[in-house]
């Protein structure tokens, strides 16, 4: 049986037909345009997979379900999207527009737990039961998957890793809250860490690399660590030890066999994981007789969000 | 069916007979001593569990099995006490000895994740679906119900929520990590924190109370503050402040529809979960579109371990 996956983003919508093997038989993209009406959205989203449908020759009627993604709060249960503030959306019956729209069955979730559910399902995290699934992007997404299913708490409110208080008191969040873990632990947050290094020591390697780029990004610490500079060394081993001192909390809560990464932040590769799976190991052990749970490189990249989607309707 | 129930301590070991309703129909308790091998212990649980079959008229061939909480790390899946240091056991088979032993079912757990399932099933709990149970003690211990089944993690290692990071960087813990939870926002921190205040305002009426009494308890702070102590008042607005922040930071991750909180603090009743509920009402609101997190009394007391062993085998 063939099923459809749709991964709303703030700027693109990603859709594509899937089998039961997580084989992606056929996608595409296009703009969300998320001024608009969600109706129109909706009707979009119809569309392009009918066309997709077409050119895979496969039938419309028969697909096994639309299963979406949405970048916000969303009440699994009830098939509604509480709150997605990136595309605009309040409150708003999609699994129910959709369904009663092309008469197949419709599953929405969140962006980050459909993610969650696409490693877990199809990738690196398969052969695991419980993974936790972390995105360092903006902020930090997260998705819970125990025993195979998502968990996201209450109305699907929970899962929200990226709020987890590392520093009692510390930087104010967006959320309402001080020193949540994505202030200290996200790209954006490494950026920050990297800016203030940088202009703290304006005659080192990281300094003088930043002044003749002129910008900086999630790379730009690694890079001026890898040509030598100890002022890049210690941005990037404080911030692996944020990444780690998180992952480690989250541990203590949920045990997960495997902590899957993800975002920009995770192609540095071995760079970061070794690291973070040390200070992770090391805290076990003394601990004494915890299980060990091991740092992966999420592996699907940007076709997690629409596997996991299409996954949804699936279960 | 009746079911046997046990509830081993580092001091005391409680049994009891316990119907299908959660009704405790006979207990009884006696030393652990648990300098002994582990198998002199689980003897004397059949012995005594053999008494009170006989005192209450009750088959012990028919019991529907026995339910035995440990206050340790155990692996629940195996039968097995990975690790309890309180009583010394380690990898140590208890269901398996036990089934061998009396032909009956048995299901080891962690204590504090039976007392969870014990308040989820028979009390204050009731109605909802997922909690978090949460004891503030010497430590903090915690127990995870979702969809009404104890979640703890791979290996039974999670649902620690004492180690939470709350003060990154903070005070050293027991577990290896620094800044975690119960380090803040247990009985004992409570104690310290009240210990540090009167020593620094011994005319305080806080300070002159623990000069008084020569002795500082978990109530030294709210009696003082009762008392119209603005010291004590503070100690105690701070301590609620850790408790509540840990449990926002747990929200986030978990999202349970309810907080039960016990142990010895949670007698003081309203003037502690008013302001806990109040600190997270407020963030939840400023989160926006989050459902409420109920902050409630665990009411069963020392009979939660008890019931909910006794539910572990009827599950």
């Amino acid at each position: 049986m063939i099923f459809a996956g749709v991964d709303v983003g703030g700027t693109n919508i990603k859709i594509g037909l899937v089998d039961e093997s997580g084989k992606i038989i056929i996608s595409s993209s296009f703009k969300t345009g998320s001024e608009r009406p969600f109706e129109e959205v909706a009707e979009d989203i119809i569309v392009n997979l009918h066309a997709l449908c077409s050119k895979a020759e496969v039938n419309f009627k028969q697909l096994g379900g639309i299963g979406i993604g949405i970048p916000g709060t969303v009440d699994t249960a009830k098939g509604k999207v509480v709150a997605a503030a990136n595309i605009g959306w309040y409150d708003v019956d999609i699994a129910d527009y959709l369904s009663t729209a092309t008469g197949l069955k419709c599953v929405v979730g969140n962006d980050a737990n459909c993610a969650a559910l696409g490693e877990y399902k199809y990738a690196n995290a398969k052969g695991y039961r419980n993974i936790v699934f972390i995105t360092l992007g903006t902020g930090i997404g997260s998705g819970i998957v125990i025993d195979g299913k998502l968990f996201s708490g209450m109305g699907s409110a929970g899962a929200e890793a990226g709020h987890l208080t590392l520093v009692y008191d510390g930087e104010p969040c967006n959320c309402g809250n001080k020193g949540c873990w994505e202030r200290y632990a996200s790209a954006t947050a490494l950026i920050n860490q990297t800016r203030k290094a940088a202009e703290e020591a304006p005659n080192s390697i990281l300094g003088r690399l930043v002044a003749s780029e002129g910008k900086i990004n999630g790379k730009t610490a690694f890079i001026a660590k890898e040509k030598g500079c100890p002022v890049a060394s210690q941005v990037v081993e404080q911030y692996l030890q944020y990444i780690g001192a998180g992952l480690i909390s989250l541990g203590n809560i949920l045990h997960p066999e495997a902590f899957v990464i993800g975002g920009g932040i995770s192609h540095e590769g071995e760079h970061i994981f070794q690291p973070i799976q040390a200070q992770l190991d090391e805290y076990l052990e003394k601990s004494g007789f915890l299980p060990r749970i091991d740092v992966v490189k999420a592996s699907l990249g940007n076709s997690a969000g629409l596997l996991g989607a299409a996954s949804l309707v699936m279960q």
